[in-house]
């Protein structure tokens, strides 16, 4: 490996100066410029590595000693960490909410860290905050639909926020159950709020046994990660069991009289719009009620689901989404913004300071400074890549790639539909959706009930899901569901998000035949016809 | 403003196709690989904007209706955004800890983006993955010196982990303390531990009071805001004064053993390494002492002092630091990295077991899914900015730029010193000082103890540090601290941090100079100098 001398004129070159356009990095650049995809299908490898021997290349535990010539460095990336990274750009890569991004994210990337600000205050940020805060309002605005003077008095105030801008949706989510612990466990005569006194002080003033969350068992493995942060504890996250995939209202209110009938205190429920297993919508309005009637916080994860009012055709599955006092959402998931632009968004512009806090040198009363309210400090200026993408695309554009996105997954659903070999599990109500393989045979068979026949359908589907995956070619993911049809019993299933734009029909067909052939040749296909003889 | 058609053909381009060499962004893009402090010297504007101005550009809380072409965006960019930014590449913004970047950080913010790759989980990771660890495994050998057994034993290990990387110092601090506490309170008998049960029910649990966390008063803000997160109760900060800007371990002891005394339990002692407003760096190894006397967790927030450790000459004023439970380090401060590369490191690779948590599609028992065990969820691959930094200084080239700004710092320190209308208020350990304006005639002058004086001094710095922001030449920032000088009372003073390798002494020379031209202008100086003649 060249080493780079160690002496300060190439520190400061290092700083102020790039390499030629005739580079390696530059080469690296270039390409990118030109054709992303091209870059990656060139350089991301697609055959199966071990994940032990990539573990290997990357093993030494002591810092380099010498300095390393930048273009040697990017070589080593190039072969290291490029070859074996993920082809999220890739139209048959549709296991995850990660897909391809517009182009123009490349050269903003570029001008953000070239820019480099900080938002946790406006002396490292300036012109940042005031954008930031108008995304914030935007996105508020979408959900909640307030008026002019409504946005001309909060959307600037020093003294309230519309929202956060965090890392993603579990911050997100953090934050809200935040806001609605210190709201609901505020100071009360000569207690000084759950902020100063701590939670199990709040609990005693408030006579209170324990404070619980309730949501479907679909929702967001951050919910419980953030009952266990804010001291509540994962025993009190309170989850109903949703064949249907749909938090019931009437279940959750059951749920809820009854846990606050043992001297308990419900501090919020969660209605998820868009699940990350399977894309459902919780029935909001209908929770909203519920919260209502029970008095507490009402929170959506629209981390997935959001850029859904975005479209006409679509908005109204979210009908109640207006209703809830904070909520998720996500910009680089269905928003195509690049990894870690995460939101929180607060109806009551003065939600937020339940948890305001400041310092001496900066956050000062009266500032304006974004991490007074924050959970988060230092931040980077994420924002401007959901504003430069809400003018690029526009709500029109958003609203073309949200329509497309569900299309196709119904058109997915019946190709899968129509499949002899594969059955459909939960059909798509935004752009997921779950199947599995499953020989022709026991379509409409009583076999297919047998708990040890789903066993084998379950092994099935984690091999195939695995050798497709190490195969490099296409990526779907999976999870285990309960369902309604398999009597709540769980199952595992084939999960795909279909997000990017440049998968086609073609493609999808392409990741069924592969799915089907890998099958064919594992023994537990085999073993499943066995049965299909004994049956017969 | 230039509108774009609305149609499936106008998305694929901008998912596929980057617009043309001559494009706007291109040249942007151009503009910045070419030299990023020519470009923000030409694009930021250094004249005072009333914020209220900058604000209305940003006030439109409707989503843009139609899509917009992406050079008239990128217009818009540069003349609303970029305009009004602030040029933190500027040898004379030393106000805060965010400066100049190495230039190759460019080219990498955009293969970062263009791979997209989410650190939550292997499946949308991969090499990023490994890669992470590896620098964890770094950053720990640099601070604890483990041998190639221990790395070779947890470096990759599934079920253990050496850190994990966050957006910042803030989540950094906060995961320590989730750690510290889920590990005190931990499952015992029928107990089955805070992170399921709640803190309520554990502190009933353990028989204590109350949970506290103890530091001096430059502890970091984030500090209460964890502990208000974690449900302890802000009021269970104790904070220590310290004039002489490190905590004493004398103190820390005595009020720990108060506080224990009155059926608390001490959670964890929090040792700075580097104070966000001075920079010094608190008795570490006394503190580890008090610590383990206590019998509490340690925690050492190392967010700007952390890179102290390449330097063969400095790394010393950390001695203690490899006692610390957990550490806070940010790759974005000093190792020169883009926003947004904080990292905790754990001494123990069991410790981060007491936050684990599992889901079904993901995070499976027994994956490497980085996600299983941070505070966060989806994340990005800003390891890989810390990897080739890394690679490209070697600690050698870090070493001389530690050395090279603490020099800087000790010059700018004599300079103040030496000039007799400003007074040093701290003294650099690290390449932070605070110091303030004081006409000549005060010093050593007994009017300078005088509380009516001193609220004067205090007015001068608030308004020439104002004002210099404004004029937009250069920028330090302003704290108030208690100091021994002035009998522990507050003053208020400039802070400068002297990060920019780009920065020089006369550079430093110009800001004391327009600082004082801006002094002799104003009323609140001439009121100063009539007590100079009243005192004559």
């Amino acid at each position: 490996m060249a080493k780079a001398e160690v002496s300060l004129a190439h520190l400061f070159r290092v700083f102020t100066k790039p390499e030629g356009t005739d580079s390696k990095l530059a080469q690296i650049e270039q390409h990118l410029s030109d054709n992303v995809s091209d870059f990656l299908s060139q350089h991301v490898v697609t055959q199966a590595i071990p994940l032990e021997e990539i573990e290997k290349t990357f093993s030494d535990h002591r810092v380099p000693e010498h300095p390393e010539f930048v273009s040697a460095h990017a070589d080593a990336l190039l072969n290291k960490l490029v070859k074996h990274s993920v082809n999220t750009y890739s139209p048959t890569f549709i296991g995850h909410m990660t897909s391809a991004l517009p182009y123009f994210h490349l050269p903003l990337a570029k001008l953000l860290v070239g820019l480099n600000q900080n938002l946790v205050k406006i002396e490292t940020s300036k012109a940042f905050t005031p954008l930031e805060r108008q995304v914030l309002g935007m996105m508020h605005q979408l959900v909640y639909q307030r008026d002019g003077d409504f946005y001309d008095a909060y959307l600037h105030s020093a003294n309230h926020s519309l929202g956060a801008f965090c890392s993603g949706g579990t911050i997100a989510n953090m934050t809200a159950l935040w806001v609605a612990r210190n709201t609901m466990l505020k100071a009360d005569g000569v207690f000084k709020g759950v902020a100063r006194e701590g939670l199990a002080s709040a609990l005693r003033h408030y006579g209170y046994g324990n404070l619980g969350i309730l949501s479907s068992k679909r929702g967001h493995y951050s919910l419980s990660k953030a009952v266990d942060l804010l001291g509540i504890g994962r025993e009190q996250m309170l989850t109903i069991d949703c064949p249907t995939q749909r938090l019931s209202p009437e279940r959750a209110l059951k749920l809820a009289k009854e846990y606050e009938a043992n001297g308990n205190k419900l501090l919020a429920i969660v209605g998820i719009a868009g699940t990350t297993e399977t894309g459902h919508i919780d029935p909001l309005d209908e929770l909203a009620d519920v919260a209502q009637e029970v008095g507490c916080h009402f929170h959506v994860d629209a981390a997935w689901g959001g850029a859904t009012l975005f479209s006409e055709k679509h908005r109204s599955l979210l009908n109640g989404i207006e209703r809830a006092d904070s909520l998720t959402l996500d910009a680089h998931k269905q928003m195509y913004v690049p990894m870690g632009a995460g939101m929180v968004l607060f109806k009551d512009p003065n939600s937020s300071n339940a948890v305001r806090h400041h310092a001496q040198y900066i956050l000062r009363e009266g500032s304006k400074d974004l991490g007074a309210t924050t959970l988060e400090g230092s931040r980077n200026g994420m924002a401007m890549m959901v504003y430069a993408s809400l003018h690029i695309f526009g709500r029109e554009g958003y609203e073309l790639l949200i329509d497309m996105s569900i299309e196709k997954a119904k058109a997915f659903a019946k190709m899968i539909d129509d499949h002899p070999q594969f059955e459909l599990i939960t059909s798509p109500t935004l752009s997921l959706l779950t199947y599995r393989l499953r020989p022709a045979f026991l379509a409409n068979h009583p076999l297919l009930k047998h708990a040890d026949v789903n066993a084998l359908l379950d092994q099935l589907t984690v091999a195939v899901q695995k050798q497709q995956r190490e195969a490099g070619k296409s990526f779907v993911s999976r999870t285990r569901l309960h369902t309604s049809t398999y009597h709540n019993d769980p199952i595992t299933v084939f999960r795909v998000v279909l997000a990017n734009p440049l998968t086609t029909e073609e493609d999808l067909q392409d990741i069924l035949n592969e799915q089907l052939d890998i099958a064919q040749n594992l023994d537990i296909w085999k073993a499943l016809l066995v049965q299909d003889k004994a049956s017969a």
